[in-house]
Order: C-alpha cells, then structure tokens, then sequence
C-alpha cells in the first residue's frame, strides 16, 4: 500500500456514577462542573477522547486504545485525563509514520450540555490531536440508555495521513 | 493548516409520535405515506437530514445544527423540512470557503421501509447538499429503541474540501 | 462528478440465539468457538462484515446489502460467510470503477473478546476488501442491548476511490 489518506471508526460508552458518588464529569477534554455526576470506572471516563482515540488508531491500523494504554486498573489511561491521553496517541501515529489529518467527534447523551463550550472543547482537542477536531452533541429524546441518562455514548471518525507510505504496522 | 479534506459525524435519534397523532413521516428529504405517524418535536423530525447536517458542518468546523438553526420552537428549524435545511447548510459552508464533497447517512428503525425509495431519496439528497449523498437503512432485530419502534436514529458522515485552504472558522 | 474519493457510514445490529441454540458464532470474517452462541438469522450475522459491506457500497453509490445480496431466506447472503461476502462486494466495486481505499469498522458487544485475534481478523478482512481494514471493539458498561447481552451491533465507514472519474451509478 502507498502512502494515502486512511479511515478510522470509533465508539466509546460509559455509565454515570450513582448521585453523590462524587465523581468529577469529564467530556471532550474539560471539566465540566455543576452538571451532575461523572462516569463509573477506571479511567475520567471521556467517552468523547476515547472514541477519538479509537478512531485515530484505527486510521493508522495500530489497534485501539487497550492496545496503546492497557485495560482496567493498570492501565496508564486510569490515572490520565482525555487531553493527554490524545496528545499521545498523536504522537504514536507520528511516530509510526502517520499524521492526524481531521477528526470528528458526536456525544451522544443528555449532559454535559456541550454548545457554551463547544469551542473551547474543540480547541483543546484540536491542540492535543494536532489536527482540527470538530465537536458536535445530540440527545436521543428520552429513549434508550443514553435518553434515561443511565450514561452517554459517543462516535468519532478520523482521517490520517501517510505521507512517507510506508505503513505503520510493518515498523 | 492548508486546504485538504475534512470529516465529520453526525447523529440524530427522534422518538416516534404516538398512533393517531397525525404526524406526517419525513425522512431523507422524502415524506412516507402510509408508514405509520411520524416523529415527535418542533421539527419534521427528519434525522437522516439532521445527522447530515451535522456530519457536513461539523466537517467543515461550523459548530451544528443547533448553531445555524438554533434550538427549539423558535428555531428556523421549526418551519423547514429537510431538503431546504440541507440546501442552507450547503450554501453555508460554502460560503465559508468550504465544498461538500461526500456524504453518507444510515438510518436505524423499523420504519420507513427505504429500499424502493432509495434512489428517490439520494437524488433530491445529491441535489440538496451539493455532492453524492447515499442512503442506507437497517434494523436492531427488535432490540432498543429503535427495535421496539419507539424512534428512529440516524449515523452519517461526510467529507468537505476546502480548496482555498483558508479555514472556515477564521472568516 | 469527477475522480475523487468519497465516503460510506454502515451500521448493523442482530440478535444473539438463544442459549443452547448450537449457532456458530462469526465475527469480523473469523468463527470464534467457547464464546457462546452465535446470532439469530439466515445469514452468520456477522455484524462487522455486513456494516463494512454497507460503507464500501454507500461511498460507492451502489446501494447496501440487501441490494447486492438479496433479503431474507432467498439471499444470497444467507449462504454465505463474511469474508466471501466481502471479497463479492469489492469485485462489485471495482466492476463499477472504483477502488477500495481504507476502512474501519467497531464491534460494539460483550463477546465475542476481539483483542487477541485482531491482528487475525484484520489481516482476513484486509485481505477480502482489498485495501486495509481495520477493527476496534467496545463495550457499553451493562447499558442496552448490547451492554445486557441481547446482541451485538458494529458501526463502519469506508473510502472508496473513484480513478475513473466516471461515477458508478451511471454505469
């Protein structure tokens, strides 16, 4: 395969905290306080980054993001927030030859109300990609897991460049 | 960043009015006769339309449906089906320097029952936002909302040129 | 439209068999044994490969599944694994003029566990579409029907080229 411009899917969800669980809500690489609860699990539970990440790994072909930051309590991605999590990620496809050309990312789910803060979401997930990363959200009207708020989704995909057209796998 | 090709992601979900509503049922551009009552909202409700909006702006880094249309009763939204939505998104992005290139958008549900309309719905959809649009439709196998009928949703995608390589979000 | 590259968005979703059932289970163009059973339906129901099916012919303008293959016990599909499914659907492609650049596609389910085998599973894939194929995998926190192990969904996209220059659709 030459070099090109290659694809990549991701999908992220996670489960809110129970009320007074104390967890800090953590979306598209901010803090957003005052909207209730954050996520269960192991991680600060970004659904948003961590689609990105998928998508962006996926677009260089270098697995997902258990194979970059492990799974569960020992992963590295436990202790880190989504913006650097992103910033490595973009290193590792530029160090196998790729580079983050665009990306874009949909929360699916009732809160953080994302528009007074899109862009400033935007830009910090666009500095840490290294490539311009659109935000978008949405709401499923009450229904499914996300619509009774049990916990949100969300789907990115990336475009990724390879310039030298090598592949990045066979490194 | 210099001119190139972008992406974006767009979701909607819309729940399904109840029976005797009387809601007409709008989806692709087209409006289905004899296919059960249409959605719920301000809007017609058309999320295949509204999941394309968002993956062409968010491609192009011009917020989303919400920031050209605004929200909610008073949105111009409110009035318009899809097909002039999808028209005014285009003329948008093009006046901020970018050009539709490609779209793609999946619905979700049990109905409306797209196949031997689906030619109809690419058409006016090409025609609408400027570039090939196509269509495609599956089911949940009765599972989640969309599989019990509650609602409809809607996953597109969308690439977006942008010759002059002047970003859009600097005009 | 001239030559250029365009987009495709596939979904797909089905329903696991009853326990006891005695239904392989295939995903992602590999059967995966001691993971339980296998989905409901006339074909594998392999998720993965039908939504990568749906984005490969959606960017190419040619339809979806059910066009290539049929519907119901009278498909073609319904004989058939993925990976022959998909090798079909590239020749499909490039009998029309175009060319298969890059896919990906996330398989969203509690089994069967893709990591170890997904090197496998993306080589075979890879290997079918004729161009590189790549697959990430997630689960929704115990959340709806994929997270209650009701079944399993797969959302893809894909670029397809166009040298030619001569749409498909007209051909």
């Amino acid at each position: 395969m030459g070099g090109g411009t290659s694809i990549g899917q991701g999908f992220d969800a996670h489960r809110f905290a129970p009320d007074g669980a104390g967890r800090e809500l953590w979306m598209a690489g901010l803090r957003w306080d005052g909207q209730g609860e954050g996520v269960e699990g192991d991680s600060d539970g970004d659904v948003a980054v961590h689609a990105l990440i998928d998508a962006l790994l996926s677009a260089a072909g270098l697995g997902d993001i258990g194979t970059l930051f492990g799974v569960g309590e020992d992963s590295l991605g436990a202790g880190m927030h989504g913006l650097p999590m992103l910033e490595r990620t973009a290193d590792h496809l530029r160090a196998h030859g790729f580079v983050p050309a665009s990306a874009s990312v949909c929360v699916i789910g009732n809160r953080p109300r994302i528009g007074a803060r899109r862009r400033q979401a935007e830009e910090a997930l666009s500095a840490a990609a290294g490539c311009r990363v659109s935000l978008t959200a949405t709401t499923t009207d009450r229904m499914g897991f996300t619509g009774r708020g049990e916990g949100v989704a969300a789907i990115a995909s990336a475009l990724v460049g390879n310039p030298s057209g090598i592949p990045g796998a066979a490194l």
